[in-house]
């Protein structure tokens, strides 16, 4: 067996073994593979699938190609979340200070923006002094200190997964099931967490744009963690369209620690309740769901939660004096824009992939990796599905770079929604928990 | 559009337009597009297929990413010859120079043998001082001037082919209907030739194994061809057991040699008659096959045909001095063993995959690109399919370099036969000609 054998029996759709993936990946993490070998077996995977045993031993594979990170000297159980990517998706600062706040240490690896899906890390980084590149050490003594960290992920923890990612997404193979589920797997496991939430997006926004699809995935993620002995649940939420009013990354920071006084959307607010929820139990923090949410409603009406976001930010050197008045001091985008509703009817669709294109094309994403985002301009949505608007109410603002990117932007996202005459409800904002 | 959206409309089976297929190929042949993208295109490709005017689009922007040549200065119809290649075939050697003698003018580019499957340069250049590598100017000038020349392909003709077909070889898409088409064709529309025969073989030791996969490649490879202006045909013939008796280098091409003497096997006299007759009849020398047979038998008898190879071969600097006498002064290997018959039977098959892997494991072929062959080893067959033996008669000859390989190849060749108790006749050696 040799790397040409192993592509051609996935091409010709056989079930590879524990060794021949070994062979492969470890081969690739050590540059005995070229990439042009990982691409076509890559595609191959794309196109043939994986059994449930072959995406389990190629996320052990991924997570064996370098260090493991062991927490339990820190503490006895960590919890970790990880969201599939979404527009408008700021959940983890909300909720890592917060079940932080409820006496569970949360240590978090997290990751960047890409298209149209933005990531925690450029977000955090809005926030002047942020330090989100910690090595091991860092991590665990802040974890052990405060109680919460999130950190980019180091490139000693799964470097296979690190080098096939890079490749996936510049070869059209980022959208698989088996290997999504396993670059995910293999990140959470080598960092050590015990317990972990996964919430899984579904919709127009998401990558998984059915429910069947968002399921299988979560399904497989849940089982391949169980598998080795952590304690993993699912939560699958809506991603038709964007979570909460705010996307682009000091806007949606802002959200989230609005969220932590109190004064966030409703449907944001709701569904960092349900992932919170998840990991307090998860966590052992709480015996049944109806405890986990006591905790939270309680460590965040008493300031609790928000006064742990701030020690969490001042720890890892975010310049908290901005953030501790009424309003918040981070840099604003120089032209501010109002899209008004064209007609007096009801919202029955914001397209959140638009809306996570028309942020990017601001400059508030990347188009590829590498590429510098601007964390001041974004989108703040005023009217969401369902909501009976009055021709020439404002729909959103756009914060932009100069009036002609707004202008472009408001015509865009003009676009993105949808209308109709009678009452409409939006999709569940939760699906299923599966655990 | 740029590369990832190309390789991603082809993910999602659809069908690629012209102009995406040039900026492929030509952003590939340009090193604008790296290996791993063209790798996991290639891989969509296999998979995925393409239809006939993707296939056609293919070769012709292929042939369009270097030099194409005109040989209308030279002659008025230049005829070309392609095998897709299997175990025994030296047809090249004994049709080029035999049509060539009936005074059409036979220009072909060439190549290397790889894996079970042999090359015709390779056995060539068993000839002491035969020169393959040839300029264009060269190669113009020997057809004027001689009527026929075999050369190594230039890197100028279709250098999007060459390094497409580099990659396919360790990237394991190698076998893919509309990769290949577009591979041969490429080739030959760049190199010239008003008219080509394409040899298509089917069976055990060819690499369609089917004759709806052969009819399918040989229907679409003559279609690219016409669609062009040339004249093509297809002539589909049996690769269950290897062609003729000899298989490697040196032991080929005296077969060939021989055959055009009147000295050759039947089978492969045969199969030589066929091919040249549908060349003759492609490049305008004969009205029907009948004619086209009595001018091939006619220049064989008469001599001319051998003294054709003979001017050809010394034309390219082959020292025909050894090949002159009643035997050939070709450099021998050191070791000839017999392998006898186990037992009194009719032999029904003789795996020519089997016999070709042992030719490579002799040495008489490459395992990788660039491996160095040895022209003196290979294998001569006794009996073929159809013959009755008595046990202990001789089955093949094996000429190696030592006894421990004799032994070994002996062990392997055994298992490469199978037998029958009641008369078998063999497949047939032509099952059909398309043009």
């Amino acid at each position: 067996m040799n790397a040409v054998d192993v592509i051609a029996k996935k091409r010709d759709g056989g079930e590879l073994s524990r060794a021949e993936i070994d062979l492969f990946v470890h081969g690739y993490a050590r540059d005995e593979i070229p990439d042009y070998q990982a691409a076509a077996w890559a595609m191959a995977v794309f196109l043939n699938g994986m059994t449930r045993q072959e995406t389990i031993d190629l996320t052990m594979s991924m997570a064996a190609s370098g260090e493991t990170l062991d927490l339990h000297d820190v503490a006895p159980i960590v919890v970790d979340k990880h969201s599939t990517g979404g527009v408008g998706d700021k959940t983890t600062i909300a909720v890592a200070p917060w079940v932080a706040a409820c006496g569970l240490p949360v240590g978090k690896m997290s990751g960047r923006g890409l298209g149209f899906s933005g990531g925690t890390l450029d977000k955090l980084e809005a926030i002047p002094g942020f330090r989100t590149s910690l090595d091991i050490e860092q991590f665990k003594a802040q974890l052990a200190r405060v109680g919460v960290v999130v950190a980019g992920q180091t490139q000693q923890l799964a470097p296979a997964d690190g080098k096939l990612y890079a490749l996936r997404d510049v070869t059209a193979t980022v959208p698989s099931l088996p290997l999504i589920a396993s670059s995910v797997m293999s990140k959470k496991i080598a960092a050590g967490a015990d317990a972990i939430v996964l919430d899984v997006k579904v919709g127009r926004g998401a990558f998984m744009k059915t429910l069947e699809e968002a399921e299988a995935l979560a399904r497989i993620m849940v089982e391949i963690g169980q598998g080795v002995g952590r304690r993993v649940s699912a939560v699958i939420s809506d991603m038709n369209q964007p979570l909460g009013h705010a996307v682009g990354n000091a806007l949606e920071t802002v959200e989230a620690l609005e969220t932590l006084r109190g004064r966030g959307p409703a449907d944001f607010y709701e569904h960092c309740l349900v992932i919170a929820e998840q990991m307090l139990l998860l966590g052992s923090r709480a015996s049944d769901l109806r405890e986990a949410r006591s905790q939270l409603e309680d460590a965040l009406e008493s300031g609790r939660a928000f006064e742990k976001a701030l020690e969490w930010i001042a720890a890892q050197g975010g310049d908290v004096a901005l953030l501790n008045g009424e309003s918040y001091g981070l840099r604003a985008a120089p032209v501010v824009c109002e899209l008004r509703a064209p007609r007096s009817a009801v919202v029955s669709g914001i397209d959140a992939m638009q809306v996570g294109l028309a942020a990017v094309d601001l400059g508030a994403g990347r188009h590829k990796k590498g590429d510098p985002v601007d964390h001041a301009v974004g989108i703040v949505l005023k009217a969401k599905v369902g909501d009976h608007v009055q021709a020439g109410a404002p729909l959103l603002t756009v914060h932009a770079n100069s009036a002609a990117h707004c202008s472009r932007a408001c015509q865009r996202l003009l676009g993105a929604y949808s209308w109709a005459e009678d009452d409409v409800s939006a999709a569940p904002l939760i699906y299923k928990v599966i655990g």
